[in-house]
């Protein structure tokens, strides 16, 4: 095992989850918390876990980046709406050879950040995991688990497999998470938008689990032609995405457990929506390259009209 | 005055109201009704109306048409979505000379319609009114009300102004019903699509009012962009809408009292919506012509998905 210590930025169904499991293999770890700190900070974390259940009594909990030691790895594990706090949070934890992990969904999400942390190395992660904070703490991983990273190089280009990359993989397979190493960070972005366009924001505008989408006709067929816009917004930024891609995608959201996606989650709680990181990126993306994207574009503009609507002080009259 | 006589089939919001203007003008009308025919055929109609109430304590209400009497005009205003009970009841109300006054929003019914009643003249007719049925026999008037009628000719060619459509519409004016002829019905039918796409669809999808629609910015910019796909749809069918017409209709929906679209009250009636012949007749015909209408198909699919569910029998779970 190597030495890395990591600080996980955001405790929720993602770090919390990860963060214990690197934790609980040996690793040092710093959690950063806002509002479970105190109850963590005297009772540690709760992981009722797929892979088995097990609970960390003592966790080293902050509640102030300028507090928390150095760690050789920063692991930022906010929802993408939480990112215009990263200028305060990030600079105080980044030293000369910090690596920080970005996990979060979405799309050229890295070029803000990297803007932030100057020429530190910037690793971006998906998570295809099925996880929910359920209480102060307790985090429950109900699916899945993989993820998948890859170095960011500026413009997007592609940085092929990096030492960095290696040892974080090495580091998260000793903890028993799963982990894949992608050449091509903005390709498996890309890929990963296939599925979360297509099903987080139907799921929120037609108040729908995965099932039912793939249970009507109508919503089926949509769900493939969305994915074939994000394919095209993807060849506009010179990615190919294989054409059986869109079929293996349909065929495993067919057999999946009826889910509620992670955006209808956050539309359920009343909590802001990744509308610009999984819809709005992508759109400008496809558009600078000159590509019209006109469906996902009619989605973009709902789910933003629903996301204003839903937050708590919206002035809203609901009928 | 003329001496035609009208049969109202479909007692509902339109024809009850249109049919008792009639009536009040002095005219011999039948009316057929359902589920209200007894509290009618006893107590008649009351109207409520922004340009005066009134109320007709006898009319000539009937269960069955085949025990009503030969009518000059037969007015259908039904719902389109009950178009397939027609072949059952036009026959036994259509003679030699009989003219048959189709009231229904949407596009290309004309057809169907043209087959059962073989050669006679029929004449599409488009709402402007904003009425609803508050009881049995009781119509409320909210505000506008002309009628823009055309002459159906076979493939939708241009039939110019016809006798029969002067000839009804002096008994309309008489009746004080605004009344305007168009030369051309199927242009008249895209233009009026112009609005009722947007909202009619954007209503029942994002669950709000024409007003909610146009003070946000994303589904103001987005009822636009439908627009201008009704405006390519039209085209495709060799019908040219002037691009100020898009702005006029923005401008007047401004100006509108907050409204629920027909639609809307449908889906909130749980009534089955009229998607195919406002929303799936048109792609059709775009279609057809080798136009794809991408944002009003997105639109269509989350229609019948929404309308499925919300089907009294639907065997959704409703989360």
């Amino acid at each position: 095992m190597s030495n890395q210590t990591y600080a996980i930025i955001g405790t929720g169904a993602v770090g919390g989850l990860y963060g214990a499991k690197l934790q609980k293999a040996g690793h040092k770890v710093n959690f950063l918390l806002r509002s479970d700190y105190q109850h963590v900070a005297e009772k540690g974390l709760i992981i009722e876990s797929v892979d088995g259940d097990f609970t960390l009594p003592e966790v080293d909990a902050y509640n102030d980046v300028k507090k928390m030691p150095n760690s050789d790895v920063v692991v930022v594990a906010l929802k993408a709406t939480q990112n215009h706090l990263l200028p305060e949070l990030l600079p105080p934890l980044v030293n000369k050879n910090t690596v920080v992990l970005l996990l979060q969904n979405g799309i050229n999400i890295e070029p803000e950040i990297s803007q932030i942390i100057g020429g530190n190395t910037l690793i971006g992660g998906l998570c295809f995991v099925c996880s929910n904070k359920v209480g102060a703490g307790k985090i429950r991983h109900i699916d899945y688990g993989t993820i998948s990273i890859g170095q960011y190089f500026p413009n997007n280009r592609p940085a092929g497999i990096t030492e960095q990359m290696r040892e974080i993989a090495k580091d998260f397979e000793q903890a028993n998470i799963p982990i894949e190493l992608s050449e091509d960070l903005l390709l498996a972005r890309w890929k990963k938008l296939v599925w979360n366009i297509p099903y987080n924001g139907l799921s929120v505008v037609l108040d729908a689990r995965t099932d039912e989408i793939m249970a009507n006709t109508d919503t089926r067929f949509l769900a493939e032609q969305l994915m074939w816009e994000v394919v095209a917004g993807a060849k506009s930024c010179g990615r190919i995405i294989d054409d059986h891609f869109i079929q293996k995608m349909l065929d495993h959201t067919e057999k999946m457990k009826p889910y509620l996606t992670s955006m209808k989650l956050d539309y359920d709680g009343k909590r802001p929506l990744e509308i610009e990181a999984i819809v709005g990126n992508p759109l400008r993306m496809a558009k600078e390259a000159g590509v019209d994207l006109p469906m996902i574009s009619l989605l973009y503009r709902q789910l933003k009209f629903l996301d204003v609507r839903n937050q708590p002080d919206s002035k809203f009259l609901h009928l």
